[in-house]
């Protein structure tokens, strides 16, 4: 069995890939960056630098495909917002231009696609969000995820392409950098092991949620397997912590106060953001099995190890 | 008040325009074709040739803007099908750019957009189907519709740019050219008036919503003058009505029988596809007021008089 991560150099393909060769399925990477600089990725079979929604370059090196993991995306939320124009062009007609080349090559393997749990639904009307909460983009980047879910289903009716969406909160964990502008954790895991303030808007009660990456690896091999009539599963943590929680935990492991420099509330930010996993539980057999300070306690030591 | 309509010269924009001209509006086009060609458009006040999508085109020759009627598409479903690529390129992207035209412009007029009440809810869970109606097109026809109906939404949030979306089922009526791949009522009525038989599909008892363009028109012109909360309105004929009711009708009014050349069933047609126009009626007010087989005898009236 044979899994080919597009976007597989990044935090989660690293995470990804680590769960599907566990259960042993050979995982290639197509990415315009190298998974493994130094030979650092044993679990890997191989990687082509390639553009990933280019299926010619990369279809005949990675051999016959059974999964597809779709992890590639140019942008995050707010550069999304900053140019829509351009989060068109690549992420969904590039996901287009995809599953056009699996069509020339009457190709069906199974796709999974890393959708936004964070960013599909919206403002959530009722918490926790159910995969059948009303679908209300509030960005760029979550009406292409939408747009993307859409043609994938439509992709499975008409030309029978297999598939399942995994609408993620916002995982964790290590490898994820913390000079993005995404990953609250490693962000404040980094600033505060270099003894410097993290920024809080408002007064730290947000609710947000976070999943370990080990956590959402273990979620695509389920994807990977599942029977079901089900397509889309949310991928969560299963509660939520609050800005100020995330702040305590690291106080609590580094064993000192972390400095917070207070910013006014953003009005656009709602109070409480948490997925239901209920769905994924029962359909995919899968929970999250990290626990959310131990989860934190790797990303830290990770940073603390990172060159 | 100065209305533009971006692809204001195909068979609806003709509709709308005289519509809005009705009311006081100066009426431009802007569209790749010319809207009237030997001054048979009296009603209206301008037009541009140019690529709507490109503001700095037309902006400036049309002078300050109320109101923008968004009908340009260059796709219809079968097309859009065909290749999804060119229908997110030209209809998405091209969307995208007028927005962020607007934005640099710092413009912010009332946006009424043409979405298709048969392609974003896909099929039918109940029916007629409301606005409330769960959202699964079936095609990329539908999946441009919607993501466009969300960038809207999302404009009008982020940057207050005002807007109505009028999910329009099947408009018909004088102008629509009988050779397209759209406009069953057209296509029929110009095969039968010429004494060539229609094709029907299974047994012609598959029912579909048809809006008279007159009433799209009074329709436009109702949600730019709109005040209330609701920004989508489902805009269709109220009733539904067979292929054979088509048939029928024309047989009635042209006084002779039309051949009937038929197929097997299409087993993706829905058997019924009407919209629910309850919230049209309650929020701006608006109803069909032309009857099917008045509006079905105009359409052959044009056809006949048509070069």
């Amino acid at each position: 069995m044979r899994c080919v991560m597009l976007g597989g150099a990044g935090f989660l393909g690293r995470h990804i890939g680590r769960a599907m060769a566990a259960v042993g399925y050979d995982v290639w990477s197509v990415d315009k960056s190298t998974v493994a600089p130094q030979g650092s990725a044993p679990w890997l079979s191989g990687e082509v630098l390639a553009d990933c929604f280019d299926v010619s370059s990369w279809w005949d090196r990675c051999g016959p495909v059974d999964v597809i993991v779709h992890l590639a995306s140019s942008t995050v939320p707010a550069t999304a917002s900053e140019d829509p124009i351009q989060d068109a062009q690549t992420n969904l007609v590039g996901t287009l231009r995809l599953l056009q080349g699996l069509r020339e090559r009457k190709a069906h393997p199974r796709v999974l696609f890393a959708s936004s749990g964070g960013a599909v639904y919206g403002r959530p009307q009722s918490v926790p969000l159910a995969e059948t909460h009303p679908t209300l983009p509030m960005g760029a980047y979550g009406v292409t995820k939408l747009a993307i879910e859409h043609h994938l289903r439509i992709e499975e009716a008409v030309q029978g392409l297999p598939y399942r969406i995994l609408r993620l909160s916002n995982p964790f964990g290590e490898w994820q950098r913390p000079h993005g502008i995404q990953g609250v954790i490693s962000v404040f895991a980094h600033r505060a092991l270099h003894e410097q303030a993290v920024d809080v808007w408002g007064d730290g009660s947000v609710v947000r949620d976070f999943v370990n990456a080990a956590d959402v690896g273990r979620a695509f091999v389920a994807a990977a397997h599942h029977t079901g009539a089900s397509r889309i599963f949310n991928i969560g943590g299963g509660t939520g912590h609050s800005v100020n929680h995330i702040i305590d935990t690291l106080e609590l492991l580094l064993g000192r106060v972390v400095e917070r420099r207070v910013f006014p509330a953003r009005p656009f930010d709602p109070p409480v953001n948490v997925l239901d996993i209920q769905r994924a539980q029962d359909e995919l057999h899968w929970k999250p099995t990290v626990a959310f300070e131990e989860g934190v306690a790797k990303a830290l030591e990770w940073l603390r190890s990172e060159p």
